[in-house]
């Protein structure tokens, strides 16, 4: 089993990628390709004492930046890490790809170099969220921002089956992200995908879900669109970070709120882990021919060494496949 | 200054509504017409020791119930408390009307009983959200799923003269909810919404907000179509909710930590209420040629008395005069 990672991908590279990967080789039995630049990933390694065993490296000499067009990386941006790395899966040279870098850029590239599955119309972008149960995957999260009816059936498919296969969750439930339980709710086009829905065969549709019962795991699998995926994204991170914000003011505001804090910093700290998505590794994007997957742009070390261990399930547990046989039904 | 009450409207009616309705003409110079059936009205009130001084009834024998079709409000439904009391405001028999009952009655009633000021193509309701900093109105949370760009145009001139009227924020901040900061996110919609919102008179945008960022306050109007504002409303709450659920696993746990619990009672309490957005009134039904709320259905007494006193400073403050003017503009 062979990984490629982006070495220059995401806000903390090279570092947070090569301390990624050795961990990752030290843990489990996986090989690792990096993509980047070699003088400066042999230089990053030796400055930080990082062994790179069971690591080669595939020179790239450029790194997409940020602020680049998504579409350079078939034009002036071929020879960066994303670019090379991607070619590398394309070309079979390793099993799965991982990369922190820009969304855009990891998404359009995989579209064009690496390919959708046949029969795939749009590829989504899938992150695992929490909530106060088990967690659930939002797809899409992004990469589509309109969609037909027909694309979100493709979602329902392809998220069914990473949350059986990679996550182990029998038969998970697939809700459709709408303004209200009935099925008539939503737009002419959500009126459609539910009645596509309810008749698609290899999935689990427990029908609409109003997004007040989401964070409380009201399904295990939640279908939407790009725009409004992004919305359930950003404003879960957002109400989160600033209820964080303001229990930590609650517990700093004077001696007796302070030792409370002490009392309670055993069981925080754990409720605060059951919040990190990046426990559950990055967003597989479902729905490109092979396992591609995109870390968190602020990714460590450990979100790292967890996205490549989660490729590696990927890998395993033959998603793709699952994926086609069940394209075909 | 006359507030019409539907007496039946909600989870608590008739109770809370006489209750509220009580203080709040214990507390404010307002008069309060009731709309419903007087025989109930008054043998609740004698029921539970509530004086209807100040109080007018206007008899409505029935009641819509949630599963009611809000059209026919016009039709079957053309005696309830709702429907008597808002053809009590066309009329002119009081100055504004509140109610707790079905949001999608209430929203097809006051659009075809009160009707719509002149050249508003579609109202919106507006709830007002709690934030780190100060609320913010959200506009729309689910009247329209879907819209055009004039119509969002017309959200943020309704939102902002509200904010500035009733809220008292001075040049409130427009933000039009998208997926990104950049000018060209989102669909073809939102381009050419952001570009109308741009040379809008009478509006302080300040261009695209994330959904991230709206949690801790970046902006005083937030700008969406009813399908993604519903998405806001509905999440924001039950994040909300999850966390304080979580947190309240976390204070009972063990004897230390319910220790804790007591340490930080006061601050808790205070944070609680800083969240509670009944604090804030009901959501206004904007674009309506009279002041129309609609109270959340749980009200309890105390919400419908800020909501009857929101109500007054909508009235006093002359807002649909403001929104003529501007529309004008």
């Amino acid at each position: 089993m062979k990984i490629i990672l982006d070495a220059f991908g995401g806000d903390n590279a090279p570092l947070a990628v090569l301390q990624g990967a050795a961990d990752a080789v030290a843990k489990a039995d996986v090989e690792i390709l990096l993509a980047g630049d070699e003088t400066k990933i042999r230089q990053c390694a030796a400055d930080h004492n990082i062994a790179l065993d069971g690591m080669e490296i595939l020179q790239a000499d450029d790194v997409m930046d940020m602020h680049d067009e998504p579409n350079e990386i078939l034009k002036s941006k071929s020879n960066t890490s994303l670019a090379v790395g991607l070619k590398a899966l394309a070309d079979g040279q390793g099993d799965a790809f991982v990369s922190a870098g820009s969304t855009g850029a990891v998404l359009f590239g995989a579209t064009f170099i690496v390919k959708r599955i046949k029969g795939i119309k749009r590829p989504a972008l899938a992150p695992v969220m929490p909530t106060t149960k088990a967690p659930y995957l939002l797809i899409d999260c992004g990469a589509n921002v309109s969609v037909r009816p027909e694309m979100l059936q493709q979602f329902a498919l392809l998220g069914s089956a990473y949350m059986e296969k990679v996550m182990g969750v029998q038969n998970p439930r697939v809700g459709l992200l709408n303004n209200g339980a009935e099925d008539s709710k939503g737009g002419d086009m959500l009126v459609e995908t539910y009645a596509l829905l309810k008749e698609t065969k290899n999935i689990h549709f427990i029908g609409n879900v109003e997004a007040r019962d989401v964070p409380t795991g009201a399904c295990d699998v939640l279908v939407t669109d790009g725009f409004s995926g992004n919305i359930v994204l950003k404003l879960t991170e957002g109400v989160a970070m600033s209820f964080m914000g303001m229990f930590k003011k609650v517990l700093t505001k004077n001696i007796k709120t302070k030792i409370a804090a002490m009392l309670i910093m055993p069981e925080m700290k754990q409720l605060k882990k059951s919040l990190d998505y990046s426990e559950y590794g990055g967003a597989p994007l479902l729905g490109i021919a092979k396992p591609v997957i995109k870390a968190h742009g602020s990714s460590n070390a450990k979100a790292i060494t967890i996205a490549i261990l989660q490729a590696k399930t990927f890998v395993e547990n033959q998603l793709i496949e699952t994926i086609k046989d069940r394209l075909k039904a």
